[in-house]
């Protein structure tokens, strides 16, 4: 077994040394750190990894003990178990690139997840999720139920007890409603380099402008469309011979690597968002 | 010798067989050929290169020879001779990365060209200038003389006879004027992944937005700032650790290599620019 | 309809006025052409993308009109239809990745391809072939049937006549009699940036020696194990804190990208194979 | 002030903590922590630098501080001040182009260096040198006198109390007792993805075998030649349109690049060496 410590507070001497020492004391034996200082906001970040074979605490005990530390420093934290599944839910309409990414990774063991669920607003997809065994849920959206099916996934997805909610190139824009009760949970796929071609149709605007090089964005959806905290980017080069129809196609192998990679980081607790940006320990 | 030409026109058959016929006729022997069609736009586009050591024409008789098949398929052109030096200026400000590439590249033999002179709105930059034997010109600009200064600039230009404009970090928005005086023939490089970052200080907007890379993107100037067509581009990493000062830092490396390569390859003919975009023939 | 040459000879004078002269004689509209002269071993290439629409000969008729040309220029030559289906081969062991891919991408459309077997030594991926509905041959090899079994492969192959054999991370030496059945129609992903790391165990090689980087190769097949002509390349980035196992992860994302772009340079008829290298048309 | 250290030792329960503990105990504050333990290995790595501003020791004061604990784990390790200037020497032969961008990038302030000399086997570079204001000492070189020229350059790097020593290219082999005389003080670049194309000429190598990218290294010299333990790598792309005149022009800009790196990483105390690799807290 082992814990993961993700933290982060005001800047102050001994940090290290005080949660080390904790660690240390409970018998763990750290296996990875990794620490951060924003000098110019004074804000200390840190993320540590130790074994908890020879800690005699359970999970509840572990963070009662963690608390008083915590509150001495001021600090906003949690203490995960790295072997603990997820319980993600994916949300699809047509597009199948991502979902097939997702689905093929899990299967091969990378991404230590439970697939609760795949939700769409189509049902074009079923079968990929059938095929995998996964449950699927169809949700048809139009102009005059749309809030109401949201509730109805978040109703779902609150039974289901969902960590991560992951957009596979979802394509409907989330209500505010739905985005607040997921803050920091929900990861989407935006298919430029962001920010630029914000929106829709970010491969048309591109091929317009003329760029020489389309990108992949993958970050955590806040009520700002496409302004959340950016987890991972990528790009690839194109020229004056590629159509939109080739930017997609191309793009297509961004979208899935892009969104694999920020979804890694997350699952393996790397990732801390401070004030609309994200600290990564890669 | 050898003689490149750069052409495009509405598509129409036989293009390739009227241009290649036409070299073949004058006793050149084609190196190097690339060719686009436009489908979408019903537009062709061309660059032919050729030996010129069995053609008994000078350059003046080549386009006199030439001028009928292009005017019969309503083309734009140009035939340059690849050995030609071109001149060119290069307009500074205080930044020397980008300068110091472009002379230490020229010194190697890498650029065919000839440097008639590095402008400046300050005089930091006249030592490295002295150096390279090049000479310099110091004008400096305030909110009252810059037109003035800009039309001492132009008429310096056209005396000199330039042919292209390099903007190696200059921090003066050119006027109107000023550019439209040298259609296609200024080229800036701008510190973001463009359309991404337009305007002032881009390394700082980077690390408000939290991106997890920077660019930097080589253009024609139009009078749309920053809008120009692209000619290159270029991104590299950064992550949380990173400072806007490590950007900046970063940020020359991409800067001096992009700006290198848009140069050289319209240094050898290789950009045609067609409705805001550039055609690159690598 | 679109045909495509693709054609080599020794460098002369108005090789592409012949060529081109050839493809307007008929009625031909060409949409794209590329063309390379090796002026150290004088050898000229050429691929040449024309519309048929206008074209009132068949496939053979055409064949015929051009041979004159082909012979008077003494070229090593093939025509194709850009439509037609090739008909290839998968030969895979355990892994599945890179057929994964393969698959995909196929149901996608982005191959030109009909898949006539799937031929393995394992019966693994017998079902991941049966959710495409692709036929799965097993051809299970001990050192006393080896090449028993490969005879059986050769005469599968050529009864199903299949133009493109792949090997997705096919775990078997083909035999030298296997491989000159198929000159430069076998393709094989390597997982290491040839000529580093040939051989077995490419990650763990690169573990060893302690690269920043891995790679993967993807190459026509020889009888020079690893040796074949390159099509393409491409590595990721790694650090002390990947282990074996890390590679092999990330090693799996870059054997999936650069098999299948090797393959869609070949399918599109991009690739001309000249003295153990590649001239490749992109 | 700035401290850094950097130490390994065989990994053991409470590492971190001891470790912080000491520098939060000389009233030291942690700005920067990374640690790597190789499960595989056993053994424990970390890099920890941390602000002097509140330490009331000197350095030496320090140094015989740590010691005690650094016996008790029986660590290799060692503290340095960020701020204190690296005295490096820098060999080159004929080649500008490293040495130019090292100069240039002191000169900007990017290394924390005095550059004590530039040594060479010829004279070409003399000038640039003087450009720079840095002794250049010329030491000519044949089949006669090499060890003993190389014996008045050991005298003279001792003299100079010399930490590093940048190969910039140069272009002689170095003698086992040279080496030996500065384990892991010497850096070099070589231009090829190592161990692709060790030894002499990798360009015409890489031309030969028909790659798609170029690559260069950075590696610290040991005896075994082109086999030392690698800091830094990079790629970049090639086609069969590039000459072996092309690749050593691209190559160029790879190998400032990545020497550059090797050097910043080196310069901020950020390389380890086991077992013939490096782990690098970048």
């Amino acid at each position: 077994m082992t814990a993961v410590l993700l933290l982060s507070c005001s800047d102050q001497k001994g940090l290290v040394a005080s949660i080390s020492n904790f660690i240390s004391d409970i018998g763990g034996n750290i296996i990875n750190l990794a620490e951060h200082v924003d000098s110019e906001e004074k804000m200390f970040f840190i993320r540590v990894e130790w074994k908890m074979d020879e800690v005699h605490y359970s999970y509840d005990e572990l963070i009662l003990k963690f608390r008083p530390l915590a509150e001495k420093i001021n600090a906003k934290w949690r203490i995960e178990l790295a072997e603990k599944k997820h319980k993600i839910a994916i949300f699809v309409s047509k597009y199948d690139h991502v979902l097939q990414e997702i689905l093929w990774r899990h299967k091969l063991g990378e991404f230590n997840t439970e697939i609760c669920s795949i939700i769409s607003n189509h049902n074009d997809l079923e079968i990929l999720a059938k095929n995998y065994n996964i449950p699927f849920q169809h949700f048809p959206i139009n102009n005059q139920n749309k809030l109401e099916q949201e509730q109805n996934e978040i109703d779902l997805l609150k039974k289901l007890d969902v960590d991560i909610i992951v957009l596979a190139r979802y394509m409907q824009i989330l209500s505010t409603k739905f985005v607040s009760e997921f803050p920091n949970k929900i990861i989407n796929i935006h298919h430029s380099f962001l920010p630029a071609f914000m929106g829709g149709n970010p491969h048309k605007q591109a091929f317009m402008r003329g760029v020489k090089m389309i990108g992949a964005t993958s970050h955590f959806v806040t009520n700002d469309l496409d302004e959340g905290p950016i987890i991972a980017q990528d790009i690839i080069r194109i020229s004056h011979k590629d159509s939109v129809k080739d930017l997609v196609r191309k793009g297509r192998d961004l979208e899935r690597l892009v969104l694999a990679k920020a979804l890694h980081l997350h699952l393996e607790h790397r990732v801390l968002v401070q004030k609309g940006k994200t600290i990564v320990f890669e």
